[in-house]
């Protein structure tokens, strides 16, 4: 008698990945507690996501559920508005930062959710504060309780279908008519028609739209506008045409639309006038610091930088885990009569481990820049409003810093979270495919990240320019640049032709550090060099977008460093000095080896080394915790929301079990299984057919 | 006045990409018709895929729509069935080659369509002639109809919960019963659950299942066996459990299942015996050639290979025609008032011509491997029926060289294809990712190519480990490699240390091979000694992957190679040389110069100019021709199903008018939209709340 009844009947021993999970656990060399708190930056941010995690896994309409992987478009838009009719009333009553927290984690499992109140609470009416006036500002916002997500819903009227990543080429058109005191908003063709606009489609009262501004003939250039889109009865405005853009790759629940405007009026007063103003008789003031307007949009770049921790922080544990759990063919070294956990071949764990560091390295740096995001906004905001000009000139330095940041972050980032996501997913095979583990539609939802706010490859020639012209200044006219690239100030001493990374010693971030620097001045030196000899800046395109990735992991890097310094826990410094370790001889000097290599910066032989040696060594390092660091990310199982990732590793059972309960097993036939049966039992061709094959009839139409 | 009409009204002069689009034709300096035959392999081939695509085109329900962007999971799998049913008219008329060529041709636009037909005949189909004596095969597929999707359908039970990647440790059990000569199916626990099976939901009535054969208590290893799933009222048989496995990312159409049997009697003769007998009283014959059984899985990896290039060149048309036709900021030496087409752009052009040259190059690579398939298949067949043991010998070791190769192409094209359907979307910028523009389908439907049929990480160890034994045996045992891995017999030469590739002038493909082939043999050197060393082949599992990769490479560089030397006219000549050094540049001296530097088989300076000079101007030598060698896969507007992508280059007009037609603009409000208003016109807080918050009720309260 070989069979046995635990929760179900078998008839010879099954799958047991709990116990393996549990043998994990007993190895844990750290509490993931106090490294949770490493990784949320303070013990009240981190005691803070708790709290929201625990509101939102017991709501039972924020909460999320594995039906979310079956909805149809319409359904998707339903459940989103639910969502964030539930949302509407949080706002009124939390603290509007952990409002903002809430969204922030919500948007890991839904970010249609995430991104359709980030249009209107962020683009929206940041564009009102960016760019309106207080007055302006207190009407649209608090009068008008738009910030409450109450009697407006405003929708973000940028892009067009002509123009996408260049803004300041819209072609929508605001003409001043001094007659009556109205600007008089038009879409001269199907380019200038806008597109993509998120809430538009359904959802938006009002749209801050760019347009440039025509006033007595004359192109001012592209200005903000406040223009009503739908009535008190939620139908469109006269000459106000809008339709649904329709399916999309992924983020189903956001109603994105197009808005043509044929002579649309607006009074002169909705035209946002913080810098550029125009009076009543036409005469238009430019604007000396219009340049900060565009700081409101900074927001949604650092926040997607951020993304890419609490989404990387989500696959890499389901996949470790399922990785423990899993067992296929015999490994070296593998037991009599026992399959090899993927999780303990050194492919495997190259494939997983550097993800894991890199999450790790990534949620401080995101941290670090969501704090210098907040302090850069306030101190720009107190010394405009103090008109304090020496202030003023120190803040839009710093701006320029966080310019380069969040693009260079936002870009790379973005990107590595999409490489992150499909190796993750690769790595738990035939699962990975399937809707219920999670990866299939988080991976759709995610890539737009990658196009939108600043497609990255323009981002990233942005950044690297920057750091050219810094480069340029410090060489040449002996600059020294301020904020976070303060290290440009130092490309003297980088350009030196010494091979920085030459043996194993070397290999340690301090080291690295510097030798990613140099890497950094040396590429922008060559690539300087290059543009004078063509006289161009597109042909070193591809060395900026370079220079910004690099730029980015020095940001990395350095954060890291510092935050090691103030870990007074030697069990924490331990291990994350090993994810520290893999995190740079993978994502720095293995994936940047080329340019290593041949700036000189490292030496070939070492660099082989690193391939072929050390790496497998930091692998097995990290692996040796894995679980235990990516329990120390605290998600819970409602807000994975992946069958295959549940903290007890059990994921034979609990898959088994969603499958059957998604997908009635009580319907064995399918609905249009008539059609299938009528097709295989079908009469021949002949018989079916009007060929009239058959020798008689053939016989008779012969005659 | 600057109002006009053209086909609608505009009051400033719009974009026209499709005058640009003119442009490039002008300048075509080859015949995309002659080049089209290259591509295709022979005239006969071209002209009946014309044909076949003007059927397609034609066909209600075989041609693709932007509806099919649109269908739940529901109506994929109902569509699917209808072309299902379309198609059983045609493989009763049709050749049979040509009958596979037209679902080949699908399959680029509905993989799911592609894969429901293959599973039945391919797979299933394969499995009993692989597997079965030709009685069984004439019987169940010739006299019940299997082959022409009739009587039958078949689904392929190979994989289970448990057991994917390593077939050979699936667990379902046919023990033998002599007393009734009936085998027994079972299934012991959850993880041998048959999983993922294509068809098994709701369309199998037979399956073709993997079992462990069982007789008087010995474990005889895996078989096949043929078990019925479904009566003829299309009911389940008794002790079958099936199931719908739900939502998947990508392949809807797909009616994957999982099924469960509970000791299902089958007779004898449903057991496959081509080589493994089990005869009246319990004997089993073991059999020679078993080995010989798992060639009809091979297939199944060489058509995934060759959907690399259709997928390719579906998507590279489209990126490219948007390109051209896509303006975006001003450019250096960008005209007055003009904007730069995208294409002009160098890092443009870098991210886009690489993948149209690698598009070429598999073309042609993999219409070798499918002749080579062919063949191999054939001498095969031919060598067991006359029973000849050289011949069978000989073909044995062409079978090897097949494996490699379809191991090493299906791996390496699969991943490839994945990273260019996603670069070639992301350079298409917003409009990529909406849906009409075809990437967000196809690149779900893809994806699960790189796991299924096996995994790729596991498919390239395999390869990489018969690589480094081949190179171990030239080397210590002075052997022979016969077959396409010929060139590993000259191993000692390769290791002789010299640089070959050390200025441009050694920039040929035929100096390229000759250097890739010594980093070929140079890795597998090194890597036997890591694995000497640990005595480990999972330490040198990420090695094994390189080697496969790398061999990918040499397989199509050679192949590419040996095509041009046969084309007579000297324009096409003229392109395919620019074309071939775009692909060798990028996707092996760049991609891999980390290993071509450290294996020092290419010096780093040579290295660095090819990333920051000769890649550029490559590049900008094939942009030239962009266009032209995109006509030339003549791939019609329909079939490309692409809103942005058409042959004529207006894509404004086009994206519109697809936008507007699939979402009624007379919908204006949304189904939900009175929860929407409901929600903006909300009582405040303290309105609706039950916190009686008021003075006086607090007041009352407080009595």
């Amino acid at each position: 008698m070989t069979s046995f009844t635990k929760t179900s009947v078998s008839t010879s021993p099954g799958p047991d990945p709990g116990a393996l999970m549990g043998l994990e656990r007993a190895k844990a060399c750290f509490d993931p507690r106090d490294m949770y708190q490493i990784i949320e930056g303070t013990p009240e941010k981190a005691h803070k996501i708790l709290d929201l995690y625990q509101s939102l896994e017991r709501d039972p309409i924020l909460a999320p559920s594995f039906k979310d992987y079956e909805l149809s478009r319409g359904e998707n838009r339903e459940q989103t508005t639910s969502r964030i009719a539930r949302m509407t009333q949080y706002v009124e009553q939390e603290p509007y930062p952990d409002f903002w927290r809430r969204l922030n984690l919500m948007t890991a499992y839904d970010p249609s959710l995430g991104i359709r109140i980030a249009v209107n609470l962020g683009l929206f009416i940041n564009c009102i504060k960016g760019n309106g006036t207080d007055a302006q500002y207190k009407y649209w916002c608090l009068e008008k309780e738009a910030k409450y997500m109450k009697q407006l819903w405003g929708c973000f009227g940028m892009t067009e279908l002509g123009h996408g990543s260049n803004a300041a080429g819209v072609e929508t058109t605001a003409t001043f008519d001094a007659e009556t005191d109205e600007f008089v908003i038009n879409t001269p063709h199907i380019g200038a028609t806008k597109w993509w606009i998120g809430g538009a489609a359904h959802s938006a009262t009002h749209s801050s739209i760019y347009a440039r501004l025509i006033v007595k003939g004359k192109d001012w250039g592209v200005k903000t506008f406040v223009v009503p889109l739908r009535d008190s009865n939620h139908q469109l405005m006269p000459g106000v045409a809008i339709g649904d853009i329709g399916s999309k790759m992924g983020r189903e629940g956001v109603d994105n639309g197009w808005i043509q405007f044929s002579s649309v009026r607006i009074p002169r007063a909705f035209m946002l006038q913080k810098y550029c103003k125009v009076d009543r008789d036409g005469t238009v003031t430019l604007p000396p610091l219009e340049q900060l307007s565009y700081i409101s949009l900074l927001q949604g770049r650092v926040g997607m930088a951020s993304d890419l921790y609490r989404i990387c922080a989500r696959f890499i544990t389901v996949a470790t885990r399922y990785a423990v759990g899993r067992r296929q063919f015999r490994g070296d070294g593998a037991k009599k009569g026992e399959e090899t956990q993927l999780i303990n071949y050194p492919l495997h764990q190259r494939r997983l481990m550097p993800i894991l560091a890199l999450t790790y390295v990534a949620a401080l740096a995101t941290d670090r820049l969501e704090r210098q995001h907040e302090s850069v906004v306030e101190e720009l905001e107190t010394a405009v409003k103090l008109n304090d000009e020496k202030a003023i000139h120190k803040s839009l330095g710093d701006t320029k810093s966080l310019f380069v940041d969040s693009a260079s972050l936002k870009s790379t980032l973005t990107w590595l979270a999409e490489q992150s996501i499909t190796e993750s997913r690769q790595a738990c095979g035939g699962l990975g495919y399937s809707a219920y583990s999670g990866f299939g539609k988080s991976y759709a939802d995610w890539v737009v990240q990658c196009t939108w706010e600043g497609d990255n490859n323009v981002l990233g020639m942005s950044a690297g320019r920057t750091i050219m012209k810094n480069v340029e200044d410090v060489l040449n006219k002996n600059a020294k640049i301020s904020g976070t690239s303060l290290f440009l100030s130092k490309a003297h001493e980088y350009l030196g032709g010494e091979l920085v990374l030459q043996t194993e010693a070397d290999l340690n971030p301090t080291t690295v550090l510097w030798a990613l620097e140099a890497l950094i001045v040396r590429v922008a030196f060559e690539a300087s060099k290059k543009r004078d000899e063509s006289s161009s800046w597109d042909n070193v395109s591809y060395e900026r977008v370079l220079l910004s990735k690099l730029r980015c992991h020095q940001y990395m890097l350095l954060t890291f460093i510092d935050a090691m310094a103030n870990i007074g826990k030697p069990e924490l410094l331990y291990i994350l000095a090993r994810v520290v370790r893999l995190y740079f001889l993978t994502h720095l000097l293995e994936n940047f080896s080329r340019e290593f290599v041949n700036y000189q910066v490292l030496c070939p032989k070492l660099s082989l080394q690193i391939s072929t040696q050390f790496i497998g060594v930091s692998c097995l390092q990290v692996r040796e915790q894995a679980i235990t660091l990516t329990d120390s990310f605290q998600i819970p199982d409602t807000l994975l929301n992946s069958a295959i990732g549940g903290y007890d590793g059990n994921w034979y059972e609990t898959y088994f079990k969603v499958v059957k309960t998604q997908n009635d097993i009580t319907e064995t036939k399918a609905p249009y299984s008539l059609d299938l049966e009528a097709m295989l039992n079908r009469l021949s061709y002949n018989e079916r057919g009007r060929l009239e094959k058959s020798a008689e009839s053939i016989e008779k139409l012969s005659h």
